[in-house]
C-alpha cells in the first residue's frame, strides 16, 4: 500500500470525528504565518493554534517568493488577517546546498533542462535570511505598513522559536 | 497583546513538553503535500501524519506555482520523497473573485502598482482546478514519471478528502 493509500485511510476517521464543519472563511485570529515546509515543523502545535485561527504558507525555506507575497495579499486584502509572521529554522537543508550546484545536478541526472524555478532560493545566513524576508514583505506596495511583520528561527532540537530582531 | 505576543507564549509551553529533538531532515514517509493555506485545513491531522513524516507545502488555492515546483523539486531531488499529493477544498476564497478585479481594487484602494504578483491564480471549478495541478506537476521535466501525483478535494464542512479522479 502507498503513502497516500494510507494517509487516504487515517483521513477517514478523522472525517468520521469531523466537529468543524461551520468555521467561516476568515481566519479568526487575523494570522498569517509563513514557515519552511520541513518536516519536522509542525505549525498549528508550535504556535498553540487551533483549526480555523491562521493561515498557514508553507514552502522550501520560508521564502518570499513571488508566490508567498501572492498568498499574503490575498490573506490580508481578501480575509482580512492583520499580522504576519515568517519562520526559518535550525538545520534547514536550504542551507546545505547553492543553487549553481542543484541546477547542474538536476540536468546531468534527468539530461533536461527547464526554465521554471529560476531560483531555488538557498542561503548561507539564517539570521540575514529571516531579515532579507522580512525586509521583502515591508516594502511590497500592497501591504500595509501598520501590519507587523515579525520574524523567527524555529530549533529543531529545543521546539523553541526564537525572534530575529 | 497582539496575536504574534500570545503565539510566541504558547510556544514556550510546547517546547517545555517538546520530545522531538532527534529527527532527521528527510520526511520519514517520503510524501510533499501540497495544499491551500486555508485556515480551516489543519494538514497533519486530517492525514494522519506526526511531526517528521511529510512536506507541507502551502499558498492560496494549492496552486502549483513556479514556487510550489521549486520546493517539490527540493523535497524529491535533496529530500529523497516520492509521492505528491495536491489538496484543493470547497469554499476556497479562491473560487470568489477574479484577478481582473482583484488587481484593479489593490490598485484603487493602495494608490499603487506592482509588477509581483503576475497572477493571482483565481479559478472557477474545482475538479478542473485539481486537474490542472496535477498536470503541471507531471510535466515538469524534473519530477520522474514513477513518482504518483493524486489530487483531492477536501470538504470543510465534513472533514472528508474526495480524489479527483
Amino acid at each position: 500500500m502507498s503513502v497516500i493509500d494510507d494517509v487516504i485511510k487515517a483521513n477517514e476517521s478523522y472525517a468520521d470525528q469531523f466537529q468543524l464543519g461551520r468555521l467561516p472563511i476568515p481566519p479568526a485570529r487575523k494570522l498569517a504565518v509563513l514557515a519552511c515546509m520541513d518536516a519536522r515543523l509542525t505549525i498549528e502545535p508550535m504556535l498553540g493554534l487551533s483549526t480555523g485561527e491562521a493561515h498557514i504558507i508553507r514552502n522550501a525555506g520560508g521564502i518570499v517568493t513571488e508566490d508567498a507575497l501572492r498568498s499574503l495579499i490575498i490573506s490580508h486584502h481578501l480575509l482580512g488577517t492583520e499580522e504576519f509572521i515568517v519562520i526559518n529554522h535550525t538545520d534547514c537543508g536550504m542551507l546545505t546546498f547553492q543553487d549553481n550546484e542543484l541546477l547542474q545536478r538536476l540536468e546531468r541526472e534527468t539530461h533536461k533542462s527547464a526554465a521554471v524555478p529560476a531560483h531555488f532560493h538557498s542561503f548561507t545566513n539564517l539570521e540575514s535570511n529571516v531579515r532579507r524576508q522580512i525586509s521583502r514583505i515591508r516594502s511590497h506596495p500592497w501591504i500595509p505598513d501598520r501590519i507587523p511583520v515579525r520574524g523567527f528561527i524555529y530549533d529543531v532540537k529545543t521546539g523553541r522559536l526564537n525572534e530575529v530582531k
